[in-house]
């Protein structure tokens, strides 16, 4: 038995880089939080604390920023695969290249027909995300890509149409069933694409819309179910997409109990909306023929 | 010489009410994050132990959750200010009621022409907020209402249109002077009304609108400047407002420096969004004639 | 009537300024965060966008770095005295300096019989904190110091000897009287000396050890109460203190209930500690011959 | 090809559960945060909204505080040991049970010779950790159990003793080589036990000491070998660790240049901590003879 170097990756986190397009008098802005990250052969860094083969964190930073002008960031998608190839070229002993993004939406200062041309209001609400792995090929073949595209905190709620009951007792069970309550969750959502021939910005769009239009207009007999409904429909409309992963926080609103009260009632209608515990649901829609892509997961944190 | 108590507050802070307005299909949510306190001849409770004028914090609870649904919620402002007077009422040791509420806005999920009925998503961005201070007054006569409201984390960023030289140079001074920069803030705003006859959620609007507005479309010498502007417009649109208050965390946008990388250049194109530290500008904008009101700004940070 | 300019003031927030004290081999760390602001004659910047008389925050971000090492820092008072006096001494048009200095506590690394010599661990716990405020004096006279020490996050619970009962009840009053309780809170201790002929360090040390003495050793009836303990015997311990500020969330830990369950009851033994909303107290114990002091306390959060 | 439910688990997080032992008058505080899980075949559940084999999370609530008084916790693996058996008892359908447990440590208030009965202040700093999963055997068969245990929020630095040079070049570095750096990170570690026949408290102080003393008392020349160094020491003291695995932000530490002022120098005394971006490095040090555990650490994120 010897004690041996394990799995191991390094990189430079939260890289907040913001990109303005000024080419005309009408700009763009593209607001970022960029993490990097390499795989393979570092044992000499771990063990004797030799970092020859060490791209430093300090330049993959550098990297980051001078990527956003040199390459341009049409899309989070985008531009980490062209940063991610960029590593795997300047770091030889790297097997593997991961690069998360998540991007802020701002939007522009509503004045005149088209709003400002230059001046932005951020939209807050949800993150767009992705998670780009590259992983090197065999000798002179080209890399593999992974891409997983997402989002953060789309905060949720619906007043009715959801009830939870049926479910199994035991000698610790208090919860009264419920045939008409608040289903509320700040989700978390990561689909993985089979392709990277795609329009990243446009596809988001779809996808962010069939999850809102599901949780809208689908009966709720639990999350489990209504986020099944969801990764149902966006698979169904999209087909490169082979799996999608929810992580979603029961955001509780109890029902305030008024009986002691003179003249007051609450017949759904006062909720104490709550912190802590919470129920969190976490759960993988996928197609039955699908490879597992276990390394486009590698690190993402926050599903089983 | 003795040791005495002196200026005392106390009561429940941050009680999430969430009201729903089901009285038809088409559902309204209200998301309010609700302080209340009390001040007055409390000195028993601290000196002696004597709880007997003492309101809890939980039936100050109690009564926000309750007053959601007996008195509702037209506008923080008006709910705020229901609230307050039911605690003077219910308090007769209490000299005033300071009420803090802040609201969270929702959208409809958008599906149909115009929303769905009992779906909602959280709109994020800022938040707007009150904070109402109620006077018990004389005998017989009624209290005396003060009504703050306000905003809070508004970001908003300009990418040209901004500038910073001819500034005090000593030393310690590195500086270089900006032609040409981004001008970015989280705002804090909180304005003072004269009346309580105003419709609320009107005036909310357009001074937020008015905010946004002055940011967009003037040219910025200072962050003081363009907040002076600001509450300038502001109070020259709305006659019942007497005064401004103005919180503005600089959210530094360094330019990114390439000069030591081939092939890359930075034209304003690419900056890094810095966190820690950050130029802080507080700053009123008042008439000359309006009576100052210490009461109205007892306990509320942030301001100078 | 016009519209005018009130208070303001700017500064730079939240520089993390660490020192290192390397004299001999067994180093030393002074762990800061400072924020600076000026107050004084500023129209011009936010009037005309004139910017002649102001020290840029850069600046001020500069100084406070270069004063770790010029002045040292023997504590987070001293050297913010010697930090607003700078700023007096280099901004002809301010007519006083804020420093507000939040220090975080690092111990060595237990190695050998003294522990390590430049290995540290952060403690945690609580933050010791300061906010100094320098006025200018009349031509020719020493400007006026005011210092106010104090410490934040100091988290303190007692398992029993404490209730709540006896107070004022109406129609929404729920709570039921407590004989037994646990009475926790997260508290926030200002204290305004009237000297600056202090040795702060210790001063600092025996404050907090009688906020903690007192807090564990008296019998509570309410929160009120024994912050009105606590803050009574700081100031009769130390003459040179004017007066001594809590703000005191109450941390509530609510007995769970488990009267439907079989084989397991709960004699004060398991609580869950709830999040919000919570109980705020906030009071002032002071001497009833001491001078007020406004200008000490302006732009400090937290406090009636 | 068909669209099917994935892998998926639910259950409460973040239940705060404050245990009191008052067998005597000298009280103990036990101060969790406990997130229950279940995985197994809840597909109908997903699938058609059937809830009939879904333990509730608010279930799971209850019996995490229910378990805090009939078990006990005489430390954080062995309350989550019995927690996790419970749960597959509960809930037929379930293959296994996954427990997390923070726990915040509190000290008596130093008050006489061994500190107060009954009154406590929270000690801050780094926070005891475990995650314990429990497989379900075949039929008459004991389940597996799986512990990690660890740390988090561990914060050290080294104020000289560091270096990082020799490194990978490209035309995106600028970093210069240090010779002696402050070296500081937020330490993350999970160590995987092979037993459960383990001292669980004794062996996380062992283990704590352990990664302390490591960082303190070598010499680094990258945060990678420090690290490696700690998880050698590790296992080599604790036969019954697997393996060990380390997320570790880098702390930037960064030297101030003072060289554009007067009469102030810079030898290593004065540094900007700084905030994002940082170096994130991983890994993990294991036995070479050690089976994989993959189902031990599914969930758990931080760790490549």
């Amino acid at each position: 038995m010897s004690i041996v170097l394990g799995p191991n990756q390094y990189g430079k986190a939260e890289n907040r880089v913001v990109r303005i397009t000024r080419d005309t008098a009408r700009h763009e802005i593209t607001d970022l939080n960029v993490s990097t990250s390499l795989r393979g052969d570092f044992a000499d860094a771990h063990v004797t604390g030799d970092q020859s083969k060490i791209l430093p964190t300090d330049t993959q930073k550098n990297t980051a920023f001078a990527y956003a002008k040199k390459h341009g960031v049409s899309s989070p998608e985008d531009y980490a695969l062209a940063l991610a190839g960029r590593f795997l070229d300047a770091t030889p002993a790297a097997t593997s290249a991961r690069i998360e993004v998540e991007q802020y939406a701002w939007d522009r200062i509503p004045v005149g027909e088209s709003g400002h041309d230059h001046a932005f209001v951020r939209r807050g609400g949800d993150t767009r995300t992705t998670v780009v792995t590259l992983e090197r090929g065999a000798e002179g073949a080209a890399p593999t890509p992974h891409v997983i595209s997402g989002l953060k905190d789309l905060v949720v709620l619906k007043s009715t149409g959801s009830e939870f009951k049926g479910y199994l007792r035991d000698e610790y069970t208090t919860l009264a069933e419920a045939d008409d309550r608040i289903l509320a969750t700040s989700l978390v959502a990561r689909w993985r694409h089979t392709s990277t021939d795609v329009d990243w910005n446009k596809t988001y769009d779809s996808v962010r819309d069939t999850l809102l239009e599901l949780f809208a207009t689908t009966y709720s007999r639990a999350l489990q179910e209504t986020l099944h409904l969801m990764g149902q429909a966006v698979l169904e409309r999209h087909p490169d997409i082979a799996e999608i992963r929810f992580s979603a926080p029961n955001k509780h609103h109890f029902l305030v109990d008024f009986s002691a009260f003179p003249d007051v009632d609450n017949h759904g209608e006062v909720f104490i909306a709550a912190d802590r515990p919470y129920g969190l649901i976490e759960a993988t829609v996928l197609r039955d023929d699908a490879p597992a892509a276990p390394e486009a997961w590698l690190a993402t944190p926050g599903f089983c």
